[in-house]
């Protein structure tokens, strides 16, 4: 993996943030945090899910179609502004606007000379009692993609796609040496208490189990705080944005209820002794794999007619 | 997937055994082990991987094939007298002889009573210091499978195939409400102690990922003992089978060094109720999981010619 492109060992840093209701709060308020990453040795930096604002989806509301921005908007002029002065690649999410009434939950790679290389859409979209994102986001059109930063190839993956194996895979497969997952996730206050601790664990093992799998690095950022939502009882983001090896080894991790930046090195020597001593691409059934192309197979459930 | 010919819930046993040099005693102990489990109420039985011999693969050795059989051979018969008589359905594994110098390493699963469904060929052969499977099995031809017991859809996959979540997803997509794991995997005695605990908690962690991503429950049954090995260090083989609900919680762990029978309830109320509550299938982007077919996807690497 470790080809003339790619340096051998990079800086991962990862924003753990509260949100509030201006905008412009919040991106100054992320770009301080980030500038504070750099301080401390980040070199690719990933933000949580549509840090700029509240996570508006707890209800829908034709009204809060305003938070969009087209890609040349003003996140990427303030964080391509940012990632050129300081040297570093950012991984911006925004609430992405391509038509009048067309819209993604996207990603913007800002490179360390503050361009572009491009975006991602969100191509997993949930829809769960106060996550009504079928509401807002259009799937993404895309694909899963990987961007060759100046400092690793890293691939961006949007909070409900943490949960599909095949994306982690496929990411994997095009060369990523860390998936990167801006998140919003938490607990619905009424059953924190009965079912919060197995959702939080479901949540970080399910990814630990992309890293293990795939032998990547996995980071997940995410927002932490109480939102309100009126009429509602409101979510409560849980942190614990986390770093984590190859190996499914905690490199960082985030706690649930203070902003963080959490450090960790992505090191593709690393990364290569681990899959050599645990050589999963090798042996890979790709000739019986078509069947992951389907919705479900019930052709095997007997009594089944079609 | 609660159909008129699966129950809503059955009782799975979980065999965790030592092996020794002579077969018979190998197979007297694991019928020992499988009323045990009967007795305690177990409805379907997972035995270890290749139970009815030591893991002979330490060695590329031609005189150990005879440990093979045919598929309508020895453990069949006992195996499937013992399911007709107790009215259970086993996963029988085994090393199939299919032809003259062609083995596979298989399973049976034999229904409650005492017939055959079918067996199950390991897909993903694994080939690493004192694992030399490679030169004793052929790769299963026969693509991932679900077996449709008295009790319930199961999906018997064999050790190595538990890193693939292809291997997983395939079953479940099938209607598989549990994926059993037969296995032996162990630790290298001589390094233990530096990569012990990451590398056992990278086994689970991952097959607790399936258990996740798919809604399903899963299952390991594992060997234990340290197994010798002229000239090697052999194989400390680990325990800890288990066995885990549809969102990654523990219903069972084997220790390290002591023979056991584990037991746990497949509820599929309680599989209906996790999945409808985080309801991946539903989002699951069929439309862009063509590249799982691929080994690797060069053409995103820079410099890349083809």
């Amino acid at each position: 993996m470790n080809r003339d492109h790619d340096r051998s060992k990079y800086t991962l840093g990862v924003i753990q943030m509260a949100m509030e209701e201006k905008t412009e709060n919040n991106i100054l308020h992320a770009l301080d945090l980030c500038e504070e990453a750099v301080r401390e040795g980040a070199q690719v930096i990933l933000l949580p899910e549509l840090f700029s604002s509240p996570y508006f989806c707890q209800k829908e509301d034709v009204a809060r179609f305003h938070y969009a921005e087209e890609i040349n908007g003003e996140l990427k002029t303030r964080f391509s502004a940012f990632a050129e002065k300081h040297g570093v690649a950012v991984v911006v999410s925004f609430f992405e606007k391509r038509a009048h009434g067309l819209y993604h939950n996207s990603v913007q790679v800002l490179d360390a000379d503050g361009e572009s290389l491009g975006i991602y859409r969100k191509m997993h979209i949930p829809d769960d009692p106060a996550y009504y994102e079928k509401f807002y986001f259009t799937p993404g059109d895309l694909g899963f993609k990987v961007f060759h930063t100046r400092f690793g190839c890293i691939s961006p993956l949007i909070c409900w796609d943490q949960w599909y194996p095949e994306a982690a895979r496929i990411a994997a497969l095009q060369g990523a040496t860390a998936l990167l997952y801006p998140t919003a996730i938490g607990w619905h206050p009424f059953e924190k208490d009965e079912y919060g601790a197995r959702q939080l664990d479901a949540w970080i093992t399910v990814q630990r189990g992309h890293a293990i799998a795939n032998g990547v690095y996995v980071a997940a950022s995410n927002r932490l705080g109480h939102e309100a939502e009126e009429g509602q009882d409101g979510i409560l983001f849980w942190g614990a944005s986390f770093i984590c090896d190859p190996q499914g080894v905690m490199l960082a991790l985030g706690s649930h209820d203070k902003e963080e930046v959490l450090l960790a090195d992505i090191d593709l020597e690393d990364l290569e002794s681990i899959r050599c001593n645990w050589p999963f691409y090798r042996d890979r059934r790709t000739d019986a794999f078509a069947d992951l192309q389907k919705r479900f197979i019930d052709s095997s459930t007997p009594g089944t007619v079609y």
